[in-house]
């Protein structure tokens, strides 16, 4: 980084293109192997980059990069400033570039470069851990995403993406997660069976959050099961949880269905179940 | 409906391409003044077609045309006997009328023509209701249809949607219901003071699910004002509910936020704001 990165751009800066070295390279992010190989990823709108900045501040993270159109640059003057004083290079790019490096609809011109968040297994299930959140085999970025909100709203202590379950820097899961990514410790592990040892290692129960379970979620709170520290670990939208994984599991629980709908979907399963043992756990 | 509709589509048929009058005018209901013009709405996929199907049986609606590719009518022939036996006509498709017909990304196939769901206020708050969510100003039908099926799951009485709260029959919505605009009695009214004024007179407490709120669900659990006949009010995922809305209303709560997020969406919240009082009125 040379001292001329840092500064906010001036309106004399010819601003980067879509074929500007470092735009190009930041477009790898988009795609998983990108993101692996670079050990980066894209954090993109105004609500994504303050909290990669916070993130970053706190020591959990670093922001190698911001790119912003001139638009966004006027609209978030504050943001521009904080990464020029966090030593963050901050370059205008048009709004092509901007468009290059967006997932979403309607591209916020506005990006920051981040290190990964996730941390080691270990480091997600630090002693005396009490709730967490294990997805295993979820494939929809913006199911999980929205998981690892409820989760952050709910107080868990780490979230773990298991087995096939979509990488949590995919810039759909980054936005559907409003900031939670930078906010929880994130573990991946490949190996499913890995993450229920050391969640068992850790004093944890593990319950599967299924919709074929015999017992249901009130029924076990009432007889104080909740209180316990839990691993919850829920399974993809469309298939559940597989039978061998909720048999390695302690228990199964399902979300009991009152009225006419078949299931509940992901996150709104996921928060039924999270909120409730965040709420037995406090009493 | 001539006899010969009567019948479910033979290899010999010409089938219907997307100039055919009816596909035509079917087409229209993809639009809100269409629907509201024909008094009629879209249902799409063999889930949403089964349920619109048993809705129809058990004398809530009618279904006046089932259309379906030749593919959808070999993936589903228990579906299509059904359809016949219950004296709808069905009409074999090209899959570039079915298309036509879609909202979706991945047309099904396999689309009804239903008369629309909605019911008057008046049949919706029925003498005895003890659970009621009111959707206010949600504009995203897929939220406004993920709620509807949590409310469903959580065995609410009725879904009203009130104010600028968008058409129950959007595909969108009706897909995001997975059927559970079927099973439930809902209700449009736009003027949601004349919602608020029905809830009231129907003796439920009404109650303004509120990030902003100064007491929060778990509070006034503990306290045991969730076991009272209860209408919850849900605001924009983007805006919640306006302060005068909520000043309208006999209370305003929210979920607490345990951890880092900043709020809950939208179904997220729903989802812990109805399974909570459910729980609390059947203890």
């Amino acid at each position: 980084m040379s001292a001329d990165d840092r500064r906010a751009p001036r309106p004399g800066d010819a601003p980067f293109t879509e074929r500007t070295p470092r735009v190009v390279a930041a477009r790898r992010l988009t795609r998983r192997a990108g993101r692996d190989r670079a050990e980066r990823f894209l954090a993109e709108g105004a609500q994504a980059v303050r909290e990669a900045l916070a993130w970053a501040a706190a020591g959990r993270g670093r922001v190698h990069d911001l790119f912003v159109t001139p638009a966004a640059a006027s609209r978030n003057p504050e943001l521009v400033r904080d990464a020029v004083d966090a030593g963050v290079p901050v370059s205008s790019v048009t709004d092509k570039a901007a468009a290059s490096l967006s997932e979403t609809v309607t591209p916020q011109g506005l990006v920051a470069v981040c290190s990964l968040v996730d941390v080691p297994l270990k480091a997600a299930l630090t002693p005396g851990v009490r709730l967490v959140a294990v997805l295993h085999g979820v494939a929809d970025p913006g199911n999980a995403g929205t998981v690892a909100r409820v989760a952050d709203a709910a107080g868990v202590d780490a979230v773990i993406f298991a087995g096939d379950t979509v990488d949590p820097h995919n810039g759909k899961c980054v936005r559907a997660s409003t900031g939670s990514v930078f906010h929880l410790p994130i573990a991946r592990v490949r190996d499913a069976d890995e993450v229920f040892a050391a969640c068992r290692e850790a004093g944890l129960r593990l319950v599967a959050a299924d919709g074929y379970a015999e017992e249901d979620l009130v029924t076990a709170d009432l007889r104080g099961d909740l209180t316990t520290p839990t691993a919850w670990v829920f399974g993809s939208e469309a298939h559940g949880l597989p039978d061998h994984v909720v048999a390695t599991l302690d228990t199964a629980l399902k979300v009991p269905i009152y009225g006419g709908a078949e299931s509940l979907n992901l996150a709104t399963a996921a928060a039924v179940c999270l909120y409730a043992s965040a709420r037995a756990q406090r009493a």
